[in-house]
């Protein structure tokens, strides 16, 4: 669909297509060829209609967007031209935030979210190509520590399922605050990158885990809701996956990443466990605030030659358009004063998914080499 | 946490509880002992706020149901008491049709559409038990006949990981107008129903497969979009499967069935394809209506003895609040008549997912046996 709109564009048609998150059948959300994005929604009885970027700004620009009305009720607004990849986003109906029902719904900002895909030149690696694909299995569990069911999705590789005799390392993913264990695959395209760099030989075949980074023991007031997640993921989760997938089960086989609040957790649980997990990524962490190198993670930091021994990478990364960034570059000035070896990826870039793509493009091919 | 209410109950405590379909950590929708439901949301610039039942009644109600707002802006209404189990539902603000941010969405009305799970007394069948728990895999292919990837679900059940050299039947099973290949699984919780029946013994472990029931050729101009699914099933699906996964790949080990327009295509498809499918299943289907003995499904049913060689079982049920339950009474007694061998469930019920729940409970555990 983007080819032939880019073929149009080449002949100079100004032409326009379905978003690629539009539910099936919907014509708008269009996109331009210059990334113009025209939105639009029947709505005869309402007072006022606004597109408003999630967040008020984001690679959709700032907002919110007035929509105008015609004599058939239908109003539309044509932004941009945005930014390409996801963007989250919502209608402000009268005032009142809701999902345009045109779009799919991806789970951020604590709910359900209209997203909008913007086709993107450099994307040929995050996209469902024709190579050999993995599946992603909707893994439900009862975790001990919460006295709940809990839904993981977890990627296995293509090769999975052809070399039925062979075990696999695992990175485990998280997602930032307000999404849940749905978004590196919905909004992220997590299982596409790994297909992607697999059939390139650019990665090792690996287990992907994306567990929802929320967990509170019964009784617990934690405010945030997720003060034992670490819990569940040490108790519940890894032991769940090397018992029911064929995991090669040692920290060297084993990585923990995660965007956001997944970053901050990544750090946390994963600088306190070598014995689990010896890979280690923050991407836009919000691991990196107030960071003090010497006392940061119980002192992990504290012995560069004994950081060596313990993890084989420690991988940071942030856009530098993100209000993280400063604190990002920070630490990782503060660990290379402290010959703490780690990869630093400074890129442009939002606090957004398009950055998020490219930080696990970079990192996952870092992964389980000898 | 229902048990814990039923708890609260008997202790004639007032108990209301958040609805199991709520997102993370929303109060709101909340169910009382009795089945009443609140709605409640923050909306301080509306002019007015509704609950709409899906279609305008169902089992919550004839709507819609006008909020009234407090001085802090916040719209709340009590209904019901519901019938027990999922009901789609949105809100009308100023009259416009919206989720409710405070649910999770389910796809249907072609659309992501809030939906409420009411505790259901008798719907431990369906529950997240304490039981082994198959897998639902998001399972990605490339279809020759569309040129466009399509996304399935398939359940493998629990014993498909422990017994890594048997091979499985397939239950195709598909969802009504509107919805999606997701739609079984999060509407309908078919990998739970089966769960729970492979727990008992009560029926023969089996993939089941559950793609997104429409598809058109490039270029078709069909109003509906679901002009060529059924080569899309043929040519594409059941071969796909066969390939990856470990199936039993005979037409004694294929079952075929819907609901609604599901249904109608599981009569449509099956039957025209004895040499693929041989156990045939129509929930609420669309194919009963203005059907005649003679000519239907190209007079499939004129030859009985030829119909029993080859076919080992036709499921028709339909609830009798259902428009559709005249039309399906009929077809059962003209198959009677033509003495077409079939199971008939009469049962109450209305067009929704909790008739189609029971339908997939009563249905799986009568396939593949000898």
């Amino acid at each position: 669909m983007f080819r032939l709109l880019l073929a149009l564009a080449a002949l100079g048609v100004a032409a326009q297509m379905p978003a690629p998150s539009n539910v099936r059948a919907a014509r708008f959300p269009q996109v331009f060829e210059d990334r113009r994005v025209t939105f639009q929604i029947k709505a005869p009885t309402a007072q006022s209609v606004a597109v408003m970027p999630g967040g008020g700004r984001n690679g959709l620009g700032v907002g919110p967007f007035a929509m105008t009305k015609d004599e058939a009720g239908v109003w539309s607004v044509t932004v941009g031209p945005a930014a390409p990849g996801f963007h989250y986003y919502w209608l402000l109906v009268d005032g009142v935030p809701v999902n345009d029902p045109a779009s799919e719904t991806y789970f951020g900002w604590a709910r359900q979210s209209s997203g909008i895909e913007i086709p993107d030149p450099d994307g040929a690696f995050f996209a469902a190509a024709d190579v050999p694909h993995g599946d992603v299995h909707i893994h439900w569990y009862r975790s001990r520590v919460t006295g709940q069911m809990r839904r993981a999705m977890v990627y296995t590789p293509a090769a999975y399922r052809t070399r039925r005799d062979t075990r696999f390392p695992v990175l485990y993913l998280q997602h930032g605050s307000g999404e849940n264990e749905t978004s590196w695959t919905n909004q992220g395209r997590a299982n596409w990158i790994l297909d992607n760099l697999l059939a390139a030989n650019r990665a090792v075949p690996m287990l992907v885990v994306m567990d929802q980074g929320y967990g509170t023991r019964p009784g617990s007031s934690g405010p945030r809701g997720n003060e034992d997640f670490g819990a569940v993921m040490i108790e519940d989760l890894v032991p769940e996956v090397d018992r029911t997938y064929r995991t090669l089960a040692t920290p060297d086989h084993r990585a923990l990443a995660g965007l956001s609040m997944g970053g901050g957790q990544a750090l946390s649980i994963g600088l306190a466990h070598p014995g689990i997990f010896r890979w280690i990524g923050s991407f836009s962490g919000a691991g990196a605030r107030n960071f003090d190198i010497a006392t940061a993670y119980n002192g992990r930091f504290a012995d560069a030659a004994e950081f060596r021994k313990q993890f084989r990478l420690l991988w940071i990364g942030c856009g530098q358009g993100d209000a993280l960034y400063p604190a990002s570059k920070s630490m990782h000035e503060k660990l290379d004063a402290q010959k703490i070896p780690h990869v630093w990826l400074d890129t442009p870039g939002l606090h957004d998914w398009n950055v998020w793509r490219r930080h696990l493009q970079d990192f996952a091919p870092r992964l389980f080499r000898p």
